[in-house]
C-alpha cells in the first residue's frame, strides 16, 4: 500500500556531545520518509528553497520516494539550530528559520490523491485537515503534533483529529492534550475525539500503544552509543506507518509489530547524525534487529506461582 | 530456600493527591517481607521501638515471615514523613526520626545463619558488609541502596558490592554510582565491582535488567489509579528475590520472571497506601496479573520484512 507523508524538509545544524554537523538534511518528512521506504513506497509532500541541492533530491529517488509532491519555492529552505546535553533526552532550539516553509500550503498532487495510507506530520492542524480534504479517503491516517499546536489551535487540532486513525506522540504532549496525568484515562479520552489508536513515545524509556481495550508496552533498543536523536521520532512513525502499510493490516497484532518495526528504524537513526546511518541501512539489518527486540522483551509464561 | 531480609520497619506518614495515611505500618523491609511471603519463607532482621504495636507484629506472623530477628529497642520506632505529587514519581521528605533505628546494628540469629538468600535493603553499606559475615555463604545476595551512600560512603559501599550477586537500584542511582550515562556501559562497569546481575528500576517506565551479555527490559504495569507509591521498589525487590528463591535458579529465563513477578508485586503496592493491597492479596491475583504482564509485552516475531 501506497503511503502520503506531508511534513517538513530542513537543513539542520546540531550539536551533541559526541560531536556536530552543520546544515545537514533533516526535518520530518525526510526521516519518516526514508523510514517508510524500507516498507513501502512513499509520496513526500513538502516544500523546499531554492538552494536545496540536487544531490539530497537524489537521496530519495535513490529509495523509490516519489518527490514529484516535493515543492521548490522562491527563496531558502527552513533552517533548524538545536543542541542536545548528555542526557540526550531533549533538544535546546537555538534558531529557527522557517523561510519557504512559513507559507507551505500543501498540494497534494494528482497521482497522490489516491493513497492508501497518510502521514501528517507536525504541521498547522489546518494544514493538516486540509491535506485530508485534497485526498480520497485513505484505508488510515496517523498524525503527529506538537505542544505549540496544543496551545496555539486546540479546536483546529480537535478537528483533525476526528479524521485521524492512529496519534503518534510523545507523553508530555499526550498530558498536555488531555489535561488528564494517566496515560490509560489520557487514551481513552482521545479514543473519543477519534483517533481510536493511540501510540506514546517516551524517548529512551520506550512506546505504549492504546488500542481498544489493549495496551502494549515495549522499552527502547538499548544502545551504547546515541550520536544524534535528531528525527528519531519521524523515523519511529516511518517504521510504523512504513509496516502498517506492508501488513495490509490494522489489527491488534500488525499495530505491535509496527511499534517494534519503528523502535527498531529509531534506534538505527540515531546511531549517526542526519540521515547517514538510514541511508546505508538494508533490510537484514532491521529484521536483525526486530529479532534483537524480540530477545530484549521475552520472558517465559510457563512457571506457576 | 529460604530468604534474610535486614532493612527498615518504620511508620510512615504519608499523602499524595488521592489520600493520606497518618503512621501506618512501612520500612523497606516490612514491603519486601510481605511481598517476598508470597514466594517463599522469609526471617526478617529489623529494629523497632517500644511504641510498636502487637498488632503489625501479628501481621507479619499472618504471613509467615519468620520475626525472631525483630529487634525492639528502649525508645521510638522510625518515623517517616513524606508527599507525592500527581507525577508521584519523586516522594518530598518532610520530616525524618531515625529514633532505634539511628543505632541498629543487624544481628542475625542463630537460626538464620544458614539462610540461602540474603537481601540488603537500603542501609549503611558497614552494616550490610557485617550481615554477611554473620552468616554461611548464601546462594545468591541481592542489595539496595541509595543516592546518601553512594555519595558518603563510596569505597565501603563499593567493598559491599563486592559480595553482592544482585544489585537492585534506581536509573539516577545507577548512573550517579558509576558516573555513567549509558546504562549498558554502566551495567558492565558495576560487573566488574562484583553484581553479575544489575536491574536498574524506572518507575512508571518499568524496568532493565542487565545480566551477562543479555538485556531484558519490560514496561511497568500501566495503572489507571496509583494511589501511594511509598515501598513500590521493596515490594518490587521483594516479588524478585521471592520468586528467585522460590524457583531455586539463577539463570536468566528465572531472572526474567523474577523482574516480572517484582513488577507485579509493585503495581499491586501502589493501589493502597501501606500494606493494605498486599495484605489482602492472594496467590491467583499475581499469577493473573503475571499473564497480563505477558500479555502487555507480547508480539509476534513472524512476519518477515
Amino acid at each position: 500500500m501506497s503511503i502520503l507523508v506531508v511534513g517538513s524538509v530542513a537543513f539542520d545544524s546540531v550539536e551533541t556531545p559526541f560531536g556536530k554537523a552543520e546544515e545537514v538534511l533533516g526535518g520530518s518528512a525526510s526521516y519518516f520518509s526514508l523510514a517508510a521506504s524500507f516498507f513501502a513506497p512513499v509520496r513526500l509532500v513538502a516544500v523546499v528553497g531554492e538552494d536545496f541541492p540536487e544531490e539530497h533530491l537524489q537521496l530519495f529517488r535513490d529509495f523509490s520516494i516519489d518527490i514529484r509532491g516535493l515543492q521548490q519555492s522562491p527563496g531558502k529552505t527552513f533552517r533548524w539550530k538545536g543542541e542536545y546535553g548528555y542526557a540526550l533526552n531533549e533538544a535546546r532550539t537555538l534558531d529557527t528559520r522557517l523561510n519557504v516553509f512559513e507559507t507551505f500550503s500543501p498540494r497534494i498532487p494528482d497521482p497522490y490523491r489516491k493513497s492508501d495510507c497518510v502521514f501528517l506530520g507536525n504541521i498547522d492542524p489546518v494544514l493538516q485537515a486540509g491535506v485530508l480534504s485534497q485526498v480520497e479517503k485513505p484505508r488510515f491516517v496517523a498524525c503527529d503534533t506538537m505542544n505549540y499546536w496544543i496551545e496555539s489551535k486546540p479546536d483546529e487540532l480537535r478537528e483533525t483529529l476526528g479524521r485521524v486513525d492512529i496519534l503518534i506522540i510523545n507523553d508530555a504532549e499526550v498530558r498536555m492534550l488531555t489535561g488528564e496525568h494517566n496515560l490509560t484515562r489520557a487514551a481513552r479520552r482521545i479514543a473519543e475525539w477519534g483517533p481510536q489508536t493511540l501510540v506514546v513515545k517516551k524517548g529512551e524509556y520506550g512506546v505504549a500503544m492504546y488500542h481498544g481495550g489493549s495496551i502494549f508496552g515495549a522499552p527502547a533498543f538499548p544502545l551504547e552509543e546515541v550520536f544524534d536523536p535528531t528525527g528519531a521520532g519521524d523515523s519511529f512513525a516511518g517504521g510504523l506507518v512504513g509496516y502498517l502499510a506492508r501488513s495490509r493490516a490494522l489489527n491488534d497484532e500488525s499495530l505491535r509489530q509496527a511499534v517494534i518495526y519503528g523502535s527498531v528504524m529509531a534506534s538505527f537513526n540515531v546511531e549517526a547524525f542526519s540521515l547517514n546511518r538510514l541511508r546505508t541501512l538494508k533490510a537484514s539489518d532491521i529484521r536483525r534487529r526486530f529479532l534483537q527486540f524480540k530477545e530484549l522483551t521475552h520472558f517465559e509464561a510457563g512457571n506457576s506461582l
